[in-house]
């Protein structure tokens, strides 16, 4: 056991998940938790992802308190953690945006007890009855400490992570909020618009759904992904992701005039270009099955 | 057994899983084949995934005769094989486009022995040694007859695929190359450019792709598909394909737009009607298990 108790405020994918990870590995053995929404407290507890549902003052008692709320509220949400919890307590958050809740807990007096941290993991649904208890495995957790942290307690989190089976990687928040607009923001913007165009379309014809394929699945299932978690995500890194919309509207539009011309050569040099990414996507999935 | 023998012309992805099915579940006892690409035909022998490699004049001996070649050169291969079969033999393509080869084929005297089909399955994967006996199983194959098709040659093909676990949809030809630029080939226009725009970035920030998640590589998947199948595709199709890019990248703008001007309602109202692409392709997945 490596801490006596973990605290998860806000039960939805991620935090449900890591409940249940750390539980599952044994990196501790009692889990509390809370959500703004009474029904994902009672469903994880009744399906036995939490040994009780608490309030704020008795989630800030736990060794680790985990903020895993939406991107605009947990900058708040830590600095009250930090607030209410005592100098052994560990407070990190999970969100997919770091420069705004880095910022705003850097002037709380207590922030070198703060872990920032961002699991590359999900899948496109969410609450807590969406956690998976292996969410973490083979993923990569980026860790972004300051550079006065506590380096004792960044070094538990990096072991919670690690023990879950991720792989940690340090960044700073400008370096992450502009790398991820790259590898996850502008995918579900494209997925999103995606399944916008195909979805007017079947306005006038009707079954044309019943024709898309894998493909069509494949590219559009983060389309599914909800408002809740993405519109605050979009506004908060609206600067990075921006810049990479611009890259990719480009992208296409050089798609689109070689396809208009019929210039078989440069459409050929674009899908060859683009097919670079097998290798880097294989290459990476084997790390990951190598590991497991 | 339904028929004797089938010969498949192309043993690519589409082209070996067709003959490795029709085997399996019980349609033909013997399946030949030839291929451009010399170790093609030797790795589906060797593999037995056919049971000889035949020269053209051999292939239209049998029952049916698959076309499972490129787009831009199946219309030509579809016209040798009606020249060079009997009366009784059934020629069908796999083409991705339709317009074009019905078109072309339809002036031909034995065109009422062609069916021109579109299994609409398969994976960013090609050649032989990438065919699956279970590729269409659950999937949809759409099946254009020409008016004066002969109705008893048209009925073998669709249980063919029936036999297969396929469902049949008629189609128009005009109708069908609109419909597939919505469901797959736009898709794979938007994977291919997500990928660019990600790979560009990648010479600046060499770990970049390091961070990417089950979201990238969901995307990303389909920018895996190779330039030999699809340059001939967006050729043929050039014009629905203009279409529908013309209004995915209006999508597109619509979140940008709102994005940058951080207006939350306007991307939270984009989100939750992309959303309702889950409900549709949650009832097709069900029709598929169900099916199976």
């Amino acid at each position: 056991m490596m801490v006596k108790e973990v605290s998860i405020i806000g039960l939805g994918l991620i935090g449900t998940s890591l409940a249940r990870g750390v539980k599952k590995c044994g990196f501790t053995s009692r889990v509390i938790g809370l959500d703004m929404n009474a029904d994902h407290s009672r469903m994880a507890l009744e399906a036995g992802y939490i040994d009780e549902v608490v309030d704020m003052e008795r989630a800030c008692k736990a060794s680790i308190v985990v903020v895993a709320a939406p991107v605009d509220v947990s900058g708040e949400i830590v600095r009250e953690a930090l607030d209410k919890s005592g100098e052994e307590t560990i407070v990190i958050d999970v969100c997919s945006t770091k420069k705004n809740i880095v910022d705003m807990v850097s002037s709380h007096p207590s922030h070198s007890r703060f872990v920032p941290t961002h699991p590359m993991a999900g899948t496109e649904n969410s609450g807590p009855m969406a956690s998976l208890d292996d969410l973490f495995y083979g993923h990569t957790v980026i860790v972004l400490p300051y550079p006065d942290a506590d380096v004792e307690k960044v070094k538990v989190i990096e072991t919670m992570y690690e023990t879950l089976g991720a792989e940690i990687v340090k960044m700073t928040p400008a370096a992450h909020d502009e790398s991820v607009a790259y590898v996850s923001h502008i995918s579900h913007i494209s997925s999103y618009a995606l399944a916008l165009t195909v979805l007017n379309k079947e306005r006038s014809q009707e079954n044309i759904m019943h024709l898309a394929g894998g493909g069509f699945a494949s590219t559009a299932r983060l389309a599914k992904s909800s408002p809740d978690m993405w519109v605050p995500i979009f506004t908060e890194n609206r600067e990075a992701i921006i810049d990479v919309l611009d890259e990719y509207i480009e992208n296409v539009i050089l798609f689109k005039h070689a396809i208009k011309s019929a210039n078989a050569d440069v459409v050929r040099t674009l899908i060859s270009q683009a097919n670079r990414v097998r290798g880097v996507l294989e290459e990476k999935e084997k790390k990951s099955k190598n590991k497991r």
